[in-house]
């Protein structure tokens, strides 16, 4: 099942799901964007698409709009734009719930969330990216699920309050451990090491994680109770306040929950 | 060159890296512990070695004596053991300096730190390992470095100063990004939602932090200042203070470094 789509936004997520799409088959009607240049960076990687400034879709051939835009501007394009009878208005949310979309023009509406973090200097293998799904219609949703299927093996249907949590969690998977490295490596170049030392400890930690589960996988001065290194360690932070409070906020919780 | 070496210790680096060292060519003559059971449980994983309960170690045909214990052990197993002429004493700890080994009876004292996160359930590929190394006399860091050459690909000769720096470093890269995904496991759980579904996003972000810096590659609600999400999320963890403190503090330090 192919489908006309149109997508509204020009960021990371757009900019990579737009060309997936057309690769999977389907078409892309319409790009639609605030500025000319951002709206071409995204049609210039596409076949089809015409660039699109104003909200008017009432003549789209698209059967689908996905509203791929920060999370503070999806209510207010879902209340702008003008759909054609019978559109489908889906947003890329993790935070946002799906009544946010129920003023909107649309006939139907839905999440198609791709559970993924997006940065346009580095491709995405969308066949690996869960998609999670959610719509109150059932005809949509089956649509949004044969959509998601044909870029990824990978979907869930996915309730508001569940996806909720779900982002708040992917936040600490994803955001927070990629500040540990953050955090990690400005140690190191502070003191003039090399960070590529600390890499094959990065990935052994990470993979030893996902096979063990993070609390058998968990080693460090924090999880044997060792209070004389970890003084010693905040200590050593005592040039940035706010980094040594993480260190002992972490290393607390870790000692709590063993 | 090959070595006689005895290893003081039957924790995790011990139960890696004494199989290592033999697999290498290397001579184990005794491992020492305070628990026969503990003992045996290394030395049946090795040919020859004999296991050893007191620390008179002045009959000991080893030239390189291991203390792999944990970093409150250091100062007292070092006091105490009985070394014979010419010997080199090293300990594997990050966290611990060089001077604490001067009080005792070796000949020459240094730091074999293998840059890694040991579990007993995992096996180890030590040739990706990095070795940290120090010692004051050049001989025996030349001897420490051969060693390290023969199990893995990565040395480097770090003084006890950055070593400590490294040492914290590796906490927020491996202990403290363990455990982000450890709190995210239990926002899963908790919801009862499959924790698989993380997974390839924890995959892309620890690649693409490795390969652009995590700075580059940072993405989520607060890098994009998105207050609203932040405090929706604040709020959905208000049933653990503690971990709603780290979200905060996390968050913080990210929108205060771009």
């Amino acid at each position: 099942m192919k489908f006309k789509i149109a997508i509204l936004g020009t960021g990371n997520v757009a900019w990579h799901l737009a060309p997936a799409l057309e690769d999977a088959g389907h078409t892309i009607t319409e790009v639609f964007g605030r500025d000319r240049e951002n709206i071409e960076s995204i049609t210039k990687r596409l076949y089809t698409a015409e660039g699109k400034e104003d909200l008017d879709f009432s003549e789209s051939e698209a059967e689908i709009f996905i509203l791929a835009v920060s999370d503070q501007a999806i209510s207010g394009l879902a209340d702008e734009v003008i759909l054609p009878e019978e559109s489908i208005l889906v947003h890329t949310s993790g935070a946002v719930p799906l009544e946010i979309l129920g003023y909107s023009s649309a006939s139907y509406t839905g999440i198609f969330y791709p559970l993924q973090s997006f940065s346009k200097d580095r491709p995405i293998d969308f066949s690996e990216v869960p998609f999670l799904l959610e719509s109150e219609d059932g005809t949509t949703l089956q649509k949004l699920k044969k959509l998601a299927k044909s870029l990824s093996t990978l979907q869930y249907l996915i309730k508001s309050k569940d996806r909720l949590a779900l982002h708040v969690a992917a936040v600490f998977a994803s955001n927070f451990s990629n500040h540990m490295l953050r955090i990690s490596e400005e140690i190191m170049a502070r003191q003039g090491l090399d960070f590529d030392m600390m890499k094959p400890l990065i990935i052994e930690t990470i993979s030893k994680s996902l096979e063990l589960g993070a609390r058998k996988a968990q080693t460090g001065p924090a999880v044997r109770s060792d209070f004389n290194t970890l003084e010693i360690h905040h200590q050593f932070l005592n040039y940035n306040e706010q980094v040594a409070e993480i260190y002992k906020l972490i290393s607390q919780d870790i000692i709590d929950s063993y």
